[in-house]
C-alpha cells in the first residue's frame, strides 16, 4: 500500500502507456541496415528465402546415397566446396564435401571424414552405420519463405539486422524517429563550457537525457534552458509544439512559486501533477501543450534518471510501436540492512558484489555519481524493512538503454 | 571437467586478456561529450568543482539562523531563487527560498513551507522543532575539487557523460577507437543486395559483427569477403595489417581442405587453433599476421555470436583499457529438462518467461533467429543433466553490447 494521495508507479505507467498507445507514430521510412541499429521495425519482416536455401553439409566428409553403400568402397566422383553448384551425384560414387557446401542431387547422407577410411586408390570406405539425412542441414530448416521472422515493433540490434542480411535485404522499414524537444528549466542552470555564475550549477540533465534519448532511437531537439518566466516559457512551448512529438522537461515541476512551467501548462493545457509513490522521483508532470504531450521530470539528476528509466523510456518505446517496453529484472540478495520503512517505493543504486547488492553510500537524489558506480537499481517495497541476504528485485542499467 | 584436448572457455579468456593487456591502445583523443557515448575514458576524471558548488536549499521554504528563532515570527527580508546570488541574511529575519537556491550567508537552517505559518503581515511562524543544517545540501556533498569521479578505463554512457557535464566539461579524453578489419571467408558468401548464386548464402555475420563492433566503440574496416584461395588471402592480410589493430574473421577455421585462412596463418604467423570446450563455437583461431592480432571466429552465425560475445568482446574492451570486461550474470531457473549431458559447456538461447528460462526450440548453431527471440544465454555446465526448476547461470544479451 502506498501512502494515500501518492500514485503507485504501476498506475503512472499504465496511464503513460495508454497515452502512448494513442500517439503511436504512423510514419515509417526505409533505412539501410548499417543505419538501422536502435530503430524499431515498422512492419513484419517476412522471409523471402528459405534458410538454408538448399540442403547442405554440416560436416567436412563424404556425401553418398545409402542405396550405394553395399558397393563400397566408393570412388570419389566430385569435390563439392561451399559456394559451388554441384553436379548430380554419379550413381555408385560418393562426393567429397565440405561444411556448408550444397548437397549434390541424389545424395541423401553425409558421413564425417573422421569415420571413413580412404584407400590407396582413393576410394572411400565407410566405417560406421549410416542413416538417411545424417549430417545434412535440410533446406528451410531455419525458416521457410513466407515465415514471419521479426514482428513489427521489434527494436533492431545486431542480431535482428543480421537476420535481415541473411535474407539478402539491404534496407528495412523502420518507424520514424520520435522528435523529442528537450528543455531544462531553471535560472540556476548554466551549460558546460560557460562560466559558472554565483548561485548557479552546470546542467547535467541535458547531457544525461540527450544520450539516453538517442539510445532509444529519438531525434533530440535541443530546446535549451528555459528561464523561470511564464511569458518566455509559453512562447518556447508554442514554437516547440510545431516540431515535437514530445516535450520533455526537467525541473520546474514542484509546487514552489518559482515553478512556472506548471503554471503555463495549467493556463494552456491539461496538466496532471503526479505525486508518485517512488523515491527518488516523486513529482512528475504529465500533460499536453496544445496537442503535444509534455512529460516534466524532476530536476534532481537521480530523480530524473529513475523517472525517465521507469516511465518516460517505456512511453518513448511504445509510441514507436514496441510491445515489450519493460526491462528484464532479476532477484538478487540485499548486501545491506534496511531498517527504516518508507511510504514510497525506493530505487537504490547498487553494485553486484559476490552475488549481493552493495549500496552506493550516498543515495541522495542530487548525487548522480552513484549511478556511474552502480550496476543497476534495486527496489525496496513500500513500508518494508530488509535484512542482509533478503531477496530484492534488481534492474540492470544495461536493460534501460 | 572438459573433454581432454578441448580448451575450457576460462583458459581461452585468460589467454586473450593477457594478449589484450600487451596490446592496449596507447593513444587518446579529446572528443566532445555529445560524441563520446560508448567510448572509453583515457585518464581519470578529476573534479574541478565542488558539487554542489555552494550550500543550497533542498526544499521550498524559509532560510533562517536558529539563533533568531526566539524572535519569531520573523519577517521575510529577501526572496532567493535558484540561480541568483543571495544577499547575506539580515539578522533577525528569514529568507523565502526555493529548491536549489543558494543559502544566504548567515542562514544555517531551512524549514519547508508546509511546516510554517505566514501571518497576515507577512511574517513567518515556525511550527516544528528545527535543527542546524536541516534541509541544506552542503557544499561539496556530492564531490570535492580533486576527487576522482571516474577512473580511466570507464566506458562512457549517459550517466558518466552527465557527471562530466555537471563539472562544466565539454570534452573528455577517450582512448582512440580500435580499428578492426572485418573479414568474412568463404566462397559461398554473397553480400545482401546481390543475386544469390546456386550453392551460395547471404553473408549475415558481417552485419552482426559490424553493428556489434560499433557498439563496442570500434571503427570497422570492412575488408569484404575473402575467396578461399591462399594467395588472395595472403595479399589481403598484408594490406590489412598496415591499418588494423585487429583482424577479425568469420569462417574458414575448421580443419577441412577448403579452409585456407588457417593455412595462410600457419605459413605467415603463429596461429593457434583452439578447440574450445563450448557449444556452439568450438573452433577459434587466435594468432598474429605479422604483428597484428587475428581472431578467427567460426562461420555459423550462432557460433560467431557466442565466441564473439564471450571472448572477442572482452578482448576488444580490454585493449581500450576497460577493466570490467565481463557481463553481469544472474541465476535463473531452467524452464526445461536437459537429459543428455555434453562434453562441452553449452550456451542456449532462452527467453525469461514467468521467472523461468524457456528454450528456443531450434538450438542449431546455424540458426540465428533464436537470438532475436531470446533474452540471453543460459550456460549448461559440462557433463550435466538438468531438471525443470534447476538453477542456471543467465547472461542477458543487453550485457553483451
Amino acid at each position: 500500500m502506498s501512502k494515500p494521495g501518492l500514485m503507485p508507479v504501476e498506475d503512472a505507467l499504465d496511464q503513460l502507456l495508454a497515452m502512448a498507445n494513442e500517439q503511436r507514430l504512423p510514419d515509417s521510412e526505409p533505412v539501410p541496415l548499417n543505419e538501422a541499429r536502435g530503430r524499431v521495425l515498422a512492419s513484419d519482416l517476412v522471409a523471402t528465402l528459405d534458410l538454408p536455401p538448399w540442403p547442405n553439409s554440416a560436416m567436412d566428409g563424404y556425401a553418398l546415397n545409402l542405396a550405394d553403400l553395399h558397393r563400397q568402397p566408393l570412388s570419389v566422383s566430385q569435390r563439392v566446396y561451399a559456394g559451388l553448384a554441384p553436379d548430380a551425384l554419379l550413381p555408385g560414387t560418393c562426393a567429397r564435401i565440405f561444411t556448408g557446401a550444397p548437397l549434390p542431387n541424389g545424395a541423401n547422407c553425409v558421413e564425417m571424414q573422421e569415420n571413413t577410411e580412404v584407400l590407396e586408390d582413393g576410394r572411400v570406405r565407410f566405417l560406421q552405420p549410416l542413416k538417411v539425412g545424417q549430417n545434412i542441414r535440410a533446406q528451410g530448416q531455419e525458416n521457410r519463405v513466407g515465415d514471419t521472422l521479426l514482428r513489427a515493433g521489434k527494436r533492431l540490434g545486431p542480431f535482428e539486422l543480421a537476420v535481415a542480411a541473411g535474407q539478402g535485404m539491404t534496407h528495412l522499414p523502420v518507424v520514424r524517429r520520435p522528435r523529442v524537444a528537450l528543455l531544462s528549466t531553471g535560472d540556476e542552470l548554466v551549460e558546460p563550457g560557460q562560466p559558472l555564475r554565483p548561485g548557479s550549477i552546470y546542467n547535467s540533465n541535458r547531457t544525461l537525457l540527450d544520450h539516453w534519448l538517442r539510445e532509444l532511437g529519438c531525434e533530440v531537439i535541443d530546446a535549451g534552458i528555459l528561464p523561470d518566466r511564464p511569458a518566455q516559457t509559453r512562447l518556447k512551448l508554442e514554437q516547440l509544439q510545431v516540431a515535437a512529438d514530445l516535450i520533455l522537461t526537467t525541473g520546474g515541476v514542484s509546487a514552489g512559486d518559482a515553478d512556472c512551467l506548471g503554471q503555463v501548462l495549467r493556463d494552456n493545457g491539461k496538466p496532471l501533477l503526479w505525486k508518485l509513490a517512488i523515491k527518488p522521483g516523486k513529482p512528475l508532470t504529465v500533460g499536453h501543450f496544445g496537442t503535444v504531450p509534455v512529460i516534466g521530470l524532476p530536476g534532481n539528476p537521480t530523480s530524473a534518471l529513475v523517472t525517465f528509466g521507469l516511465l518516460a523510456r517505456p512511453y518513448l518505446l511504445r509510441i514507436q510501436g514496441v510491445e515489450e517496453v519493460m526491462p528484464l529484472s532479476f532477484t538478487v540478495n540485499a548486501g545491506f540492512d534496511w531498517a527504516k520503512p518508507g511510504s514510497r517505493r525506493e530505487y537504490l543504486r547498487v553494485r553486484l558484489e559476490g552475488g549481493q547488492a552493495a549500496l552506493y553510500p550516498n543515495q541522495s537524489s542530487g548525487v548522480l555519481l552513484g549511478a556511474t558506480w552502480a550496476d543497476g537499481l534495486v527496489e525496496i517495497p513500500e513500508n518494508s524493512t530488509l535484512r542482509m541476504g533478503d531477496p530484492l528485485r534488481f534492474i540492470p542499467f544495461s536493460e534501460l538503454f
